[in-house]
């Protein structure tokens, strides 16, 4: 791997990284992950500077992992929820990123529940943006935690073969890995019920079915996502236990898998629902070390937008 | 007093504790006091920590006596209000908790609605669970703190009487305060409406009453417990006048009582309702006292669970 | 100028200082001005003081730019949100302010929907209170933040002619302004609706007007107010366009005015109600400069009251 600098001041999606990047912020957060198992976790990179959570859209997981990394690196952490009931009356979404930036804040990481929001803020700010998920487009920090993870485990990605199931249509996490690990080399399928699968997939690159015992079947690697009925009426399954036994990832389906493939999921967990408990709690499971590696990534992130931030400057 | 060392990595209730280690933890708290008359008030016990503050019940006042205590101790806090409305559809407790695990805080202060909830947590988890109140279980800290205070004003709890007045039957303060002060040799009466007197409260070793003033007659002390008719339609009391004039705390009841009568209250007061004015001002009332005793209570507990999980690992 | 020191606990409002105490902390603002502009933005001013924020209204903009100051200068920062729902069953503003007290925090900042709150809370407690806003009151530090940005634009206070345009009648911040305005030396005229000026506002010292062209002809400066149409029914405006045709600050109202004007706005801006677009992006705005001097001026603010409850001690 050449050596590289990371020049970007903001982390939008994988789409716009190169190989070089993503393989850049996976080196960097290697390094940190060390951090969290001192005794004292804690790193003076960001010392005095201010990174901002500014959430549109609840996510206590999203937010409490960026608010962790960011305080090992000693940065200070404030936090906004906006919620969505304020959004009408109050001010632009660039014009409160204007206000941000004049509070000298150095880091804005932002939740949108549209499409886009990151980057607009980022085009108009010279501070860092960090897009902590927006709409159906990016999360461009779970995705590179699941790849660190794969990583971690298995060695490399180039030529990995990862199925990624469950709710693709509304995904930015699938986007997201699917940028990300064909820009890697890897080999992506995404299975989903038919009635879900937005068309022109197959564009992005990768193959699709509705075949979950076809996806898995040489798989390296499952990330399963998490189904939410709650918001989906159209994912034409009557009920839990019809989507459960037809895509849920189960002991016996993974059977007929490879012997050691991987089993991951973004978190938060439906026992039973787009998995068992046997199979979330088991030997292929890296759920949890994917959160730990959340907070590795995360400060990886943090670190170098803020470092192209001052080579922008 | 025989040194001990604190082993536990959690603090679940006073049920658990021996007589030794609630001591430990008093007097450790007693050196912590020192720190919040400084003027700069913090101390690097568990610098590069973090504390997690995990709240299913919303209760401004023990989750910032908590977040103060750690801060005082140079942790990085992460606050986490879980509303109820997202429980139902979100992730079990113990899947939060090894999620907050994997994050690598160190520990976790849990309020909960449910009695238990803190101990399952602890069985599951490797990290330090501190309980913050739950269910009608047991409010540790809390207990902790009234006893410090009683310690520190009358020099010793071995042979004190004790009146516990109010809301008995829900009460997760007054059961930890029964077991904490009769593990410490205080002999404690209990008084409450007839009505909300659970069965068998004698079996916890307390003498149980309805009458207010034989209640206080001897004691060397009363903890007058908040009254929640909010909550509580079956009290029998038609309003908060009738509680008042039977059960409240006044002047001229304190008249019949020890002369140096100590009055506490875990807080909030609603003046007029279980207590007067007057006697929530006096000089009889350490109940501002008791809040900043809560203080260097939870540095004390926060401090020794961290020592805890360091020797059971 | 002759040095004074600053002598009192707390920042109740611009009405109670004299002309050099206001002096004081637009100077001191200017020291640390400086501090947001470093690599490292952070003092060790007040490492190991509690700062304490106490909303009764939600403020994101305020809260938010007292809690980067209290950080810059390194103080442990704790944020308590009132929820109107629980201050009826909830104790009193005072026994709130006594608890906070006895945490042995240093410095509360409140917010409160009833003028005069800060000022029965600092009657009662040792430590420092400060205004965030009370009722129509006061809302100091926003006026200190917006002398101070005149004063770096102009070089002066005395002689200058400001006009205040907007909802004068609920505005704290109108009020503040005029305070700190006039006691410095400059001319104030307001400029509103006829309906919504209160009576007797020339005791104040101001020319009040309801001609808008009028109004800023010779002004340097013009502070635009926010329009609140959600909360005022009584404006006697049918819409958001008739309020800006009559009184909306435009390039075109402005050619009218002097070359050099400049214009303020607290925020959040409504552009197109009270302020065009271009205007507010445009050259004379010093907006989001306001936002910048926020946080020293605040710094100066918080370290100011430090120092006067050590005084007073």
């Amino acid at each position: 791997m050449k050596a590289i600098t990371w020049e970007k001041k903001d982390l939008l999606g994988l789409e716009d990284l190169s190989k070089e990047e993503i393989e850049l912020i996976l080196s960097t957060a290697e390094s940190f992950k060390e951090v969290s198992t001192r005794d004292i976790k804690k790193v003076p990179a960001l010392r005095g500077k201010t990174v901002l959570n500014l959430f549109y859209e609840p996510s206590t997981r999203t937010r409490v992992s960026f608010e962790v990394a960011a305080k090992r690196l000693s940065a200070d952490v404030i936090n906004i929820a906006v919620e969505s009931s304020s959004v009408k009356k109050g001010e632009t979404l660039v014009d409160t990123g204007r206000n941000i930036q004049a509070l000298k804040a150095d880091i804005v990481v932002v939740r949108h529940g549209s499409s886009g929001a990151p980057a607009m803020l980022a085009q108009h700010l010279d501070i860092s943006v960090v897009n902590a998920g927006d709409g159906w487009h990016e999360h461009p920090t779970q995705a590179l935690l699941d790849i660190f993870t794969l990583k971690e485990k298995i060695g490399h990605i180039e030529g990995l073969k990862v199925a990624i199931v469950g709710d693709i249509a509304h995904s930015r996490v699938a986007r997201s890995n699917i940028w990300g690990l064909t820009k890697l080399g890897a080999k992506v399928t995404v299975c989903a019920p038919a009635l879900i699968i937005p068309p022109a997939m197959e564009e992005l690159g990768v193959v699709v079915t509705n075949n979950i015992d076809e996806a898995i079947e040489e798989a390296d690697a499952v990330n399963v996502l998490r189904m939410q009925f709650e918001r989906d009426s159209e994912t034409a399954f009557p009920n839990h236990l019809a989507y459960f036994k037809e895509f849920g990832i189960t002991e016996e389906r993974l059977k007929k898998a490879k012997k050691d493939i991987i089993v991951m999921h973004p978190g938060p967990i439906n026992r039973g629902i787009e998995i068992s408990s046997e199979v979330a709690d088991g030997p292929s499971s890296v759920i949890l070390e994917q959160v730990t590696n959340g907070i590795a990534v995360r400060m990886a992130v943090l670190f170098l937008v803020a470092q192209g931030q001052e080579i922008k400057k």
